[in-house]
């Protein structure tokens, strides 16, 4: 970790400013060659932003007209020496001025290198550095303000709490296995049960929030259904209507990025296609109703579209022959044209299924189907203030294995079996914590987790 | 201009780090309402990095941790008080962040507005605003090039010498006319028109950079045609190398958003489709020609592959015959796999056409191309290292302008006509130098000018 690695740290495309970050002993040193001070001063001072131009001296050529700022480490992002080039936010620009960095020294940093390094000087803990990259990735304010208390290190005080409760009872059982005769409290299997008990609720508790969490930061998977004229455009305008204010909320921006992504109630929701059901002509039916079983297997919520104003059709029974195992939400459309079915008749069919009568065109039934995400999403209960939730796999599935070891901790006890037993289930639930603050984790976990970043973070 | 204006200043997407730019007095008052100071400092000293978090005072929500920066005016970019607070390149940090400063006085941005105000404080000239936004744009390192020079005022120093000779011109002549009994030198004809036509030859000088400059900033057209499998994926292929390479320097980047732009030798080159000229069923046969003929009219550049292992098929002459009056690049490709077809045959159909030989998959006549591309846009001539060029439409057809009035005044003076009325030219020409470089300059140009930025900047 000696050497000093660069990269360009805003996003690609054109913009005002682009960012090329230096990190590392050689920071100063690599600006120090490339710069020409234009403003009126003519050294770096920590944090002072310097107006100069980048130049290839070798070339004898201007790259770009810059405000070059050096930090002096650690208390910086990474801890180390930190140099930010703010170029005009030009591809070339952003190139030329990345490759004279490079030729200089620098070494191309890795995704997630800068944050990577801030891990490993001690600066921010695992779960705080793999919120640094959900806040990126975050689509919705909520997802944003879960990832923004987890980076204040929220959840690594809880993880901690757990812990430090475990730790103590680690200690009580070594105490009673190693100096048994010794005038201390004796350790008997109720009390070790009570505490084994008290923690795994702990757990269980921020447990609790992991399924609503996970959804809020990766989002939910809609699977849209339905014959064609169905009103599948006014379903998308209606539930558009929140994504596109957050879009144009920045104008200039692109919609086509973020086309398939919605925003319901601060949810992220993903449309997935089924178009394929419908394509069921002879030789591609086969593949046609494959790739939307698997459509609708992946799919977290299914929304099936009828028209009402119409009586079944063949296709509609087709589909509802398909969904019929399945838990849909079906939307009676075009109410306001007819009534030519019932949702008692609908019902009869689909068991499983919530069924309600709408007019889209009109507006009418968008409220339900964001009341339905929104169950979907917080289980029916009431939508918690509370932003800190444990929402990542990899913290889900270590707070899963700790449960587990003390669960098998605790029926050792009451099998009163030996302490030493007892004592290795209880560290490795121990171990399985501080791998979520990154206490206690292997190198291929840490390069796992900085793999997910973007460039220049 | 006294409001304060702020916008998302780095690129649209995600990213390690992302701007809000705020310029105008209220910069500093808003930035102070809504950052908590967490180093080792609770004041903003101008141009210092300061860490903080920005926060929503009202809802008692962190919004982001931040580095802010207060830079005091006139040193800045728009000469005017500037803040820029690096957020996390989050979509939802930029746009809630943004959101509050805006909640807090400020107004956003139109594109360009930040380098409009450096123009209007008089910071930059307007063919230097104008090369911010060429060199955001720019495609190639020869384009970046021109734009920085245009930047460093290089353009602008030319036209004022140029205007400096008018300048002296006129108030010979204006002597002339007002004191003509005083005893000053006598404006002779020969003498005007001795510095019209010195002066006309520097704006020509000028101009004589504007054909090059102009495919170097904007790119040319190229327009590939033949029927399928004559070989047009290896020809991209072979073309899009130094692309690959452009685009692979900073790893990570979409090649979505550029796969229609190749780099020829620098040169920025743009793919026209002609699908259309092989859809000739009956049908749509009028259609199909008609989009052809409108693309091979706004390409640049037409280059029309051939099978050479076969002879020509009714297809060949049907492109060949809506070929034959413009001046392409033949390729008889697939050479090694047999000589159906001569070269002679194909130059006596197209007299107007370069014909050449190629094996495109053995990369065999891609350097062909590229000097045929290079000989285009620098008229035969030997690449120049000079990168001050004119290469804007605006700046192009005021120099024109401007050797068109000189030419009216030089007919006059051969007329020996009266002074007030040659002055009146002189003046003229004067004017539309002075437009370059935005000293007698409209509003409604001014407005034109800055609507072509991108946001932010």
């Amino acid at each position: 970790m000696e050497d000093t690695i660069a990269a360009v740290a805003t996003a690609y495309g054109e913009g005002g400013i682009g960012i090329i970050r230096i990190s590392g002993e050689e920071a100063l040193p690599i600006l120090q060659e490339i710069f020409e001070f234009h403003g009126d001063t003519d050294t770096f001072t920590s944090r002072r932003m310097t107006y100069g131009k980048i130049i290839d001296k070798e070339k004898n050529q201007i790259i770009d007209e810059v405000l070059a700022v050096y930090m002096k480490g650690p208390k910086t992002y990474t801890a180390e020496d930190v140099v930010e080039i703010n170029c005009h936010g030009s591809m070339v620009s952003l190139r030329k001025t990345l490759a004279l960095v490079l030729r200089k020294g620098a070494r191309l940093a890795e995704p997630g290198e800068f944050t990577k390094r801030a891990f490993l000087n001690g600066r921010l803990d695992l779960s705080q550095a793999e919120a640094v990259i959900d806040m990126i990735r975050a689509k919705t304010d909520k997802s944003f303000d879960v990832a923004v208390s987890q980076l204040e290190g929220r959840l690594s005080l809880k993880v901690e709490e757990i812990r430090q409760k475990l730790l103590d009872l680690l200690v009580d059982i070594t105490v009673n296995i190693d100096y048994p005769d010794e005038d201390i409290e004796e350790m008997t299997y109720e009390k070790l049960e009570e505490s084994i008990v008290e923690t795994q609720d702990m757990i269980e508790k921020l447990l609790e929030t992991s399924s609503t969490g996970k959804m809020i930061r990766e989002g939910i998977k809609i699977a849209i259904v339905g014959k064609p004229n169905v009103g599948k455009s006014s379903l998308m305008n209606g539930l558009l209507k929140e994504t596109r204010a957050i879009v144009t909320d920045i104008p200039g921006t692109t919609r086509d990025t973020i086309e398939e992504v919605l925003s319901i109630r601060n949810i992220p929701v993903y449309l997935v296609d089924t178009a394929g059901i419908r394509e069921t002509s002879d030789k591609v039916e086969k593949m046609g109703i494959e790739k939307s079983k698997e459509a609708f297997n992946q799919a977290d919520f299914i929304l099936f579209l009828l028209d009402g104003s119409r009586s079944l059709e063949e296709e509609d029974l087709q589909i509802m022959e398909f969904l019929k195992e399945r838990k849909c939400l079906v939307l009676i459309n075009k109410r306001d044209l007819g009534e030519a079915i019932s949702i008692e008749e609908i019902s009869a069919k689909l068991p499983a299924s919530q069924v309600i009568e709408a007019s889209l065109l009109k507006g009418q039934g968008i409220t339900e189907i964001e009341d339905a995400v929104e169950d979907l999403v917080y289980g029916g209960e009431i939508v918690q203030k509370e932003s800190m939730m444990v929402n990542n796999v990899r913290h889900i599935e270590l707070l899963q294995q700790a449960v587990k070891s003390l669960t098998d901790a605790l029926h050792m006890s009451e099998r009163r079996e030996a302490l030493d037993f007892i004592e290795v289930d209880v560290k490795n639930a121990y171990e399985r914590l501080g791998e979520i603050i990154g206490e206690t984790v292997s190198d291929d976990i840490i390069n796992e987790v900085f793999a997910r970043f973007c460039l220049g973070k």
